[in-house]
């Protein structure tokens, strides 16, 4: 079937506007590790894919799903030892308090629970994100996208970053102080509207936003501003969790602990599965207030795949792996930037990082339709990466975490010709 | 590990409240068919378990997780021509209007897939309920439960029934008539307050409400009555749909076609797979609107999964086989009502039997603790069924679609077992 075919039969079967990336789409049939091939057997260095964390089809994770959906896959409400055991490998790579864990199959479920449990726990409803926030697609989570609908419980400070800071001209702490002061604007606008306050939801490295660098100090100190006011903090670490930065967690990179986290995308490479972890207590009063149970989470299935995710990251020190080459990419992609005017920044933890795309480097012009361009061209030579930002122009490298610097260096390699094609400034 | 230990690790683990069943859980630990295993390989018959609607382990299902997870499995922004063969078959299996489908992990995100393709496509926000449903755990979604909140843009209407109807004495034209007059109501309500109307979602067999005998015609008519005041009429299949009731689909039973239906639980066999199917222009402005993405949702995985669903289906005949054994086993319940006092009424469709359990059947008095009592004295004999309904008095029996002849009467011996030695009554 060709491609034309399979776009129309698309949009009947699934409706118009299903979302397809790149100008061409292509057209996956097999995955294996890094790669993703087309029914010719062509080629693409997946870039772009973090839920098949430990590479596409990785035998590991294969087999246990295969064991475990041959001997047992049923609901949460009878007991399962693997289940728990799985809980506990999870709760014990957390901060120590973070001891407890209710599993959902989605992020989405994940933040409706951190949500929900929070306004529990506090008695509030008011909550806090970014203005350049997705942390999922139901009707409660949706209402932090871009917080664009003005509810009154949620409020939307402008992401903080250093590039295109709220102020020109001051110092790193003065700008951590701005953008806490917008947090604490948002803690007395839900006082002044006699909103309860219920904690603040963010990417711990706000990563669609853009990845921007993040004044130092900010998200701890605004953990302790939120916490002053009775709130609790949530990370959403769907995207920065499991080793994705070259920590365990986001929330380590920022050199804090939350009081309730959200995981999913990796965590099941691929099968649905997605939780939060919190301390006990909170786990505890949101347990005893909602009964809250998921059909198909916390099964022995989504707790065997889950362990052997676990079990490779281990074995083949993904974690080291994300720093090594993390670090080399990033560092060698710096080298090309004199090279490649639109890209302003590199910017980025471990295996995650995001390229400032803009028209002007002086005027700092996004330019997100040349961003989207690169991006398919990069596609054409069989390497997919993606676009983010809260403004569309940050091209988002974000490979499994086997990505190895062979693999970078074929990267680097098309990434220099595209340079030089484009704008003849061979490096 | 003994029951005592992971009941407390469970706790600590997965936080105090976490739903379990029966007054002694069971620890399972594999699953064979419709049986399951404890540690010392005792086997329980499973009578409650949808989700595993082919059986447990059904080795098709099994193989086609494992050829595909070991081929590709990922996210739905590339093409992938299985996932349009899955969604043509499924689509196929509907009437032929509801032709698109939006795919989605759990029940719940097919519900709020639901309520917002109705809102959007109607301009609307009211929805009506029933006053003893259940959709879905997300905080939109679960405005619908038992619609206990009072939500705006919620009505929920006396769910209709015949056993304790909302009036005695009158014929059952009567009653319907009674019952849609309640959906005159919520949707004159919403008019009345100003908010726009959105439409209706029931489970079109009331499976939470405790599988009630609907008065004939009342969903038709209520769709009629839905759409005449611009709403959308949603059915929640995720119970009632696959065979369930010996036909396909809940509405088929009910003899009308839904705008929009939602599908869950067994629909992959026990892999987190879920969807919305309707009209294509319901689903295309949805996703013009929405840019609806869901991660694992759509997925090569799913969809392979999900079609080996639907061969089993077909090639073991089980909609044939759910019509005969479910008949069977409804007939044979109700040649022991003499002999079993509180079983006041035998409902259901096909494989799925509601006994309404009363202390007393002249006044009809629910008696939940008896029915909890008579669930677990059939967990002990190793038969699994659970309780449900508006008042918890519903022993709710739901076995996997493979359920034969020789299950139903071994459950009939056991039944009539407890009721003897209970009631001094034998059949």
């Amino acid at each position: 079937m060709t491609t034309t075919d399979l776009l129309t039969r698309r949009e009947r079967l699934l409706g118009t506007g299903t979302p397809l990336f790149y100008q061409d789409a292509v057209n996956i049939v097999r995955g294996e590790g890094v790669w993703l091939f087309d029914p010719d057997e062509r080629r693409y260095l997946d870039m772009y894919n973090n839920v098949p964390c430990v590479g596409h089809c990785h035998p590991h994770v294969v087999e246990a799903m295969h064991q475990q959906a041959s001997t047992l896959n049923v609901h949460s409400r009878y007991l399962h030892e693997g289940v728990l055991d799985y809980a506990e490998r999870l709760t014990n790579q957390h901060a120590e308090e973070l001891a407890s864990v209710v599993f959902t199959c989605t992020g989405t479920e994940a933040n409706e629970v951190a949500m929900s449990m929070a306004r529990i726990a506090t008695g509030g409803r008011g909550i806090i994100c970014t203005d350049a926030a997705y942390h999922g697609n139901s009707a409660e989570v949706g209402k932090l996208t871009r917080a664009r609908d003005g509810d009154s419980e949620i409020r939307a400070i402008p992401y903080p970053q250093r590039y295109r800071p709220l102020r020109e001209g001051i110092s790193e702490p003065e700008l951590t102080d701005l953008y806490l002061s917008k947090v604490r604007t948002a803690i007395d606008s839900f006082a002044a509207n006699n909103i309860p306050f219920a904690g603040m939801l963010v990417c711990p490295i706000l990563a669609n936003e853009g990845l921007p660098d993040i004044p130092k100090g900010f998200m701890p100190k605004a953990a302790e501003m939120v916490r002053d006011a009775g709130g609790l903090f949530i990370t959403d670490e769907v995207q920065a969790g499991f080793c994705r930065t070259g920590s365990w967690w986001g929330y380590e990179v920022m050199d804090f602990v939350p009081d309730i986290v959200t995981m999913g995308k990796p965590m099941g490479n691929g099968l649905p599965l997605a939780g939060t972890a919190a301390r006990t207590e909170l786990v505890d009063t949101f347990r005893d207030r909602k009964r809250y149970f998921n059909t198909f989470a916390s099964s022995p299935l989504q707790a065997a795949v889950g362990m052997a995710v676990l079990d490779v990251i281990e074995a083949e020190n993904l974690r080291e792996n994300v720093t090594r080459v993390g670090d080399y990419l990033r560092s060698e992609l710096t080298k090309l930037q004199p090279h490649c005017p639109p890209m302003a920044e590199v910017r980025g933890y471990g295996l995650f990082i995001g390229l400032e795309w803009v028209s002007d480097r002086d005027t700092k012009t996004p330019d997100r339709d040349g961003a989207t361009i690169f991006v398919n061209r990069l596609k054409d030579k069989g390497f997919l990466i993606g676009s983010a930002g809260s403004l569309g122009n940050v091209l988002k490298i974000r490979p499994p975490l086997v990505f190895s610097r062979e693999h970078a260096d074929l990267f680097l390699t098309a990434f220099a010709e595209i340079v030089e094609n484009t704008y003849g400034t061979s490096a």
